[in-house]
């Protein structure tokens, strides 16, 4: 049974709350309850957690290594300055997908750049809580899980 | 029944045989009859165009604004170069999905920034032929069409 | 009897329906229309066209050179991406007036520079329909017409 | 009857002395007289300024709030360098247009950003003493002024 | 009764050890006790707290949504690296005052850019300790409480 | 008795009625009493002078020598423009502060440098007419005056 | 028989006639005689296009993929903003020589840079006509053909 | 006796295992053993440490202010971004070393600056392993400590 | 009789007062003082002016036009930010000296490009007083007065 | 009998033996003994030096001004630093061609500016060895030498 | 037996003399008696040499291709401009090692890139005359020779 | 006796040949003659050089630490990029005076930053053969020597 990791970077606990303008609606716990749901239909491992610290993350990603098989992540504002993050994927050697609620390049300048992006295999932005989904969708295809 | 456009950009006829190792093996043609499967299964009318003509796309999105009900687009090269293509979808007011098959964001600084991204819902990179299923996925979400 | 030649670039043949906050309520037709009534009242032959394509505004600018005594033009999107009207500007060498329909800087930041301009002999920008009007003016000044 | 203010900026007193390759050949004396004789023609009143001093120039700005319905400026020097002048045209809400003699957009590099464009109606540049002119003809049209 | 977070930033505990000639000889227990005393007076609830990591101050300000009426901020070494900051102070959408001790735009150029001053009211900087009371005092004026 | 010097930089005299969106409702009318009742209740004589001319304020910077012991200025529009006005406060030797009504670090990106507060003890922006008082405060602190 | 495309870009037809203090007296007629004469010499089937239009010349690089052993290029204009000509080279996977008939790098800063030279073998610039036979002879060292 | 602290930064735990193209095969275990043997024949004390967190590494470096006589440290993925972990060396005044495996002027440009570098006595890199038993043998030399 | 005129630009005045570590101790009373001694010597008229505003400045230059032979001017501050007194120079057309007291290119950053320095014959600084009494000579050769 | 100097650069005599991936396999010896084969054929004398010190090839240059016809230059390293060979090239006023073994546009970003490009005739890259062939043939051409 | 070259680069044999704030007070004789008595108790040969010539330094290095087994080098100056160097070390494919006197990354903006660093294997800076002593020290653990 | 360096840098041994437009018609040899005769007059000694070689010069700089109280330099092209001979004069410690025959500000871009002058006492520009003459009578007044 393969085994995915979803990652959601600092602040997005606020979802549903924090101004919704710019990140839709949906809560997190919303969100966390379809992916589980795609999980348990496509029959793959899910573990999702949530962190606001950076060296969380790059401890999760790292652990990831060799318990893993893919990773989906939305790094949140680290995308736009952790290089720590980075090397951490691209140390860990899993196949890992960038996910971003928002689309972030029609918002600030200094948003649109992406350290994260080179070192994952695609990226997905501007759906909303839809990104995850299809995200999800996209590692199906890369672990060659057939979809329903 | 609603109606959508996929639009091929420049160089993209040479899909399979150009440069396999970035763009992938799979030919447009293959791409193109896989897209019609989905529609066919989601009940939805596909019209599909390649063109390496910048104008004639700019005039096809033109043409859109009262046919189509949402645009799913891979620029190419023009994603870089084309303030056209951008006002022609600004102006169009066409739900529009960008799509890419690699991953722009670890290629060369002048394919890193899209003028076409800030203008449409969102976007899709990375994933090869998958991109375009991932975007017509998430068109029928935008157009609430109910996946299959 | 003198002749002038109007080039309209692209996504111009959507005026009046694209954003008019921006771009004003007025259609091409009616712009249009009015450029033909200044042009019988002053006793000018004017011919208008209207393209999305960079190469026939290339052609047309190009083909100029011998049949027209000056050219006002809207480059619109090409405004700032496109080098080949500004060389067939300066090759044709006949006077050429740059018009906007609005204030392009007051825009974003990447329609903050004209490729064209400095090939022009000048440049009216931010009047909406307007522009037209007092460039068609101009153009009488230029050619040593008199205005009734 | 409407109030026109037009204000000349820094060394266009030198006018007709001063570079005439770049500036023509015209004194600062004959446009204003031509402008007063199109004023009388128009049947509005106009007033007319020329100083080499930023903080004169904004002094005038802030005073025309009340006093004027449209505003002409020629900001010359001060186009690429005075805030100050923009926060006045920006503060007394008066509508406005700049005009510049030469085509600044075919000089040096610092001449090419106005920071005075931004907060102005729209802008007329590279006509000579014409532009003046052909500012005082939209200034009609933006004040709804039947021209002859 | 009104309830106020303030927050110090990474290496502030070192405070009055630290380079002295920049940051003055105040310690940080100075600090926070005239604080303590000034919240006392003013009748407010104050808490106080420091930390070396981004993560935790993140987590804070997300929490202080409902917790808090306003934030004081010294985020030191944050100021210029950290976007999450600056996302967890628009989420939380408390008042927020930067606070810097030393003129941060008379030190190096990296230290002269804030990612947080633009989400925050306004910003108090260069005064030592007396930075920490005059924004106690402005949250004063915000909340619209009494000053003695 | 010590002595202070106000200075209001270019437009501020259009205070209430400039962009209240940016600038606030309350006049300068108003600061200006708000100020004097200040400096009546602190014991220091206080003199307040407006200007749109940089040359004045330089004047002033340089004549405040050896007549103040303190300086506040809002040099507005010339915070990003004006070398005089820096050399002048370097070279006049008077403690100053630097005001701004609005955060300038949350507006367009040529208001987000100062040249100005190199110089300057500290800055206080964002508070509106707080900003004065705050800086009021700051300056009793500076010359060791008991604040009440 | 070995087998050569030769594309000029856009506004090379009005060689001779435009600014021949840049681009020399020669017209385009008089190139592409003493070119097709070289080819006869050299026994080499020579195929010559001009195009004002980037698609075009995109559409001509792509279908010359299984039709030529060798292509030469004057992007002229397009040698600045066209990421697709570059692409379709690099696609197409031809022998490719970019030629210009003047010296681009002492010239406007513009046109100092060229999008298509990293993708040819090499590049031929400032000769005049004398350039294009230049690349007719490095195409035949490049395929290995005698010269006489 | 005198004591010295060696931090590792983010990521490299993973050594060994992670990019041995870039990083070297050895493990950081052996790098420890063999800084721990190098101690004990130059009869110093020794701490290591590895953290992911910025913040425990901030947290370390201020407390090593009186309880060590040198620092080495890598902080890998933080060389690039971290002001925090800058200011926690100057505000700690202990001698210290930067220490980096590759070389990280021959790597991708965002490597190729270090925020860490200024506050340093001096910085080795492009050694692998070695690099960390030059630097401990530089601390020997700064501490004048004889080596054997 | 030549005539000559010596413009110092703002905060000249407090020379001698001013940093003293960087403009040294004389003050502008003293060297005029030798800069009439050296014109009274060289048989020319002299006229000295100082002024803190920039409109007055570009006023005294633009009435120089017929009115003087040579111009030796100390920007100040005007140097890097007034394109009004660069171009009042272009139009004066009289030949005219550029002097600083100070290298400015051992200075500040932003103190090291001159917008005056284009339009003038040439430039001297560095020397203190010495700069203008160097500027007098230079004035004497350009003007081919023989100098004792 | 009309006379050539061929200048090789910086680092040439280690040619066939230094990274022949990018510089060819063919040696130095060999190219100068094929172009003094061509030299012979074509009736013209010809000189070839190669230095690494940027001293002596100015030298060279200043001296060909009275000496040669035409110059042949592979400024190599020295292309993007050295401003002394633009100027002496400039200042010789003899013709020269610049060359370069490896296609530069195609390389790292230092490498794509030439401080010696804009003072020559012409430049061709990329041919290996056949550039300077080229460049000989080029020669005979501005010489008007028949080819054979 | 292996063979090792020093190169000194310009202004080095003022060691001692020259700033000794920023270089220290060692004499390059102290510094070249220390090495060779590290290389006689190491049991390698050195040879050391000092030059003000970029070109000579070339020279040395392209000579060292086939006579000596590493490269020591402080480049100086040469540092940040020389290409030439960086491409000999690149031909030479002998190992290089940087070193510096001082912490260049502490020091003026211009000195902060080096062009040589990409093509050596590491760099060691900031340890005065220690700094050559550490070179040594690796070049001993790239030869494989064992330390005593 | 006080003893002079003057050093011409490279290409001016051209003076009075090269590009007369730019640098006069005056040769080196009547400079040279002309300074002879004013150190003969003011009883100082005086050394004149001349190089291309940019080692030369910085041996010559180097060496005159004990043999010269005053230098005079024209580094020519060397101004733009010799970070070595800045730091000759750095290290040498010799009164130095940098001297340009143009005025190097109005010149290309390029040429219009100096890496020599920052170390320099002052820099006089523009005055061609005359800015040597000036920059003698500076000497003067550095050594103060009195002039007749």
């Amino acid at each position: 049974m393969k085994k995915i990791l979803v990652i959601h970077g600092p602040n997005l606990s606020l979802l549903g709350k924090r101004e919704p303008g710019i990140y839709g609606k949906q809560t997190l716990e919303k969100i966390n309850k379809d992916l589980k749901d795609l999980a348990k239909k496509a029959k793959v491992s899910l573990t999702i957690m949530q962190s606001n610290h950076e060296g969380e993350i790059v401890d999760a990603i790292g652990n990831s290594r060799s318990s893993y098989d893919a990773l989906i992540i939305n790094p949140a504002a680290y995308t736009h300055t952790s290089v720590a993050i980075r090397d951490a994927i691209a140390a860990a050697a899993v196949k890992t997908i960038e996910v971003h609620l928002s689309n972030i390049y029609a918002r600030e300048e200094f948003r649109q750049n992406s350290l994260v992006a080179p070192v994952c295999v695609g990226s997905i932005s501007g759906f909303g809580a839809e990104s995850y989904y299809l995200a999800f969708s996209a590692v199906l295809s890369l672990l060659k899980i057939q979809k329903n």
